[in-house]
């Protein structure tokens, strides 16, 4: 820390369209990845997820393609907590080469905790949100990525 | 038209999690294929690719997940032209159970042609400009999509 690396991946076939680019799904799916990684740091493992019955659902994302990425490529996924409440994770994925400073594409996520008995947003256990804390608080002097709260819309308009 | 209806599908096992819900990064699939079949519609076929050496590029995206998706279910995408330029396309699409009003996700897309030769950004060809425009000036009168320029930020903040 206070960069964290949540998942690290070769680009397979199955990922890459006919000119052996990574299909823009695909960036998605690696940061998904992701946070299912930072799900397991945080204490949600699949087997908390089965015995308390709690998981993160994706409310809202958005990403931006900076760079193209090749089959075979060796890439990693920085994570940043950019803020949380009591139910409510918003954070930052960033995709590298490994060990390569460039950000190849960037994703901002706002998931919510909740309890699948409902399905319904319900509030972070103490461990897990205790976590999460040390876990902002250790990233607290992190720059805010430059591309976080951007609108979509055509140059000049 | 005016609502295109660019894709449909049934939901497949590779796409769902251990709760048979479909996994966020394949809502972006099924999106993905839709601007692909839009692609095809605007005369950017894959063999038009390979001729012209010419394609679209997602350059930025924003996803809202509204509900949950199940395994098995039919679902189609409806595509909204919100704005374009010479070289860039504005969309937004949205998921629906076939024949359903209600929608399950939305996803706001810019895309930018390129010429792969560069690969570089390239002017569209004036038989897909006018067919993107026949499809836009069709699609004048339709509503605009509440959730398209949305901020991602925690309540209250």
């Amino acid at each position: 820390m206070p960069v964290l690396t949540t998942y690290t991946t070769k680009i397979i076939p199955d990922w890459v369209d006919y000119n052996d680019h990574l299909r823009d799904a695909f960036y998605l799916l690696i940061f998904s990845y992701a946070t299912d990684a930072l799900m397991d740091i945080l204490g949600l493992t699949s087997e908390n997820r089965d015995a308390s019955g709690h998981s993160l659902f994706t409310l809202e994302l958005h990403l931006n393609y900076l760079h193209e990425v090749k089959l075979g490529a060796q890439v990693e996924v920085h994570t940043q907590v950019i803020a949380h409440d009591h139910k409510r994770l918003h954070l930052y994925h960033s995709l590298h080469l490994v060990g390569a400073g460039q950000e190849l594409a960037g994703n901002e996520q706002m998931l919510l905790h909740v309890d699948l008995a409902g399905p319904r947003s319900a509030p972070f256990s103490a461990a897990v949100f205790a976590q999460l804390t040390a876990i902002a608080d250790q990233q607290a002097d992190l720059p805010r990525p430059p591309l976080l709260g951007r609108v979509i819309g055509l140059p000049g308009r």
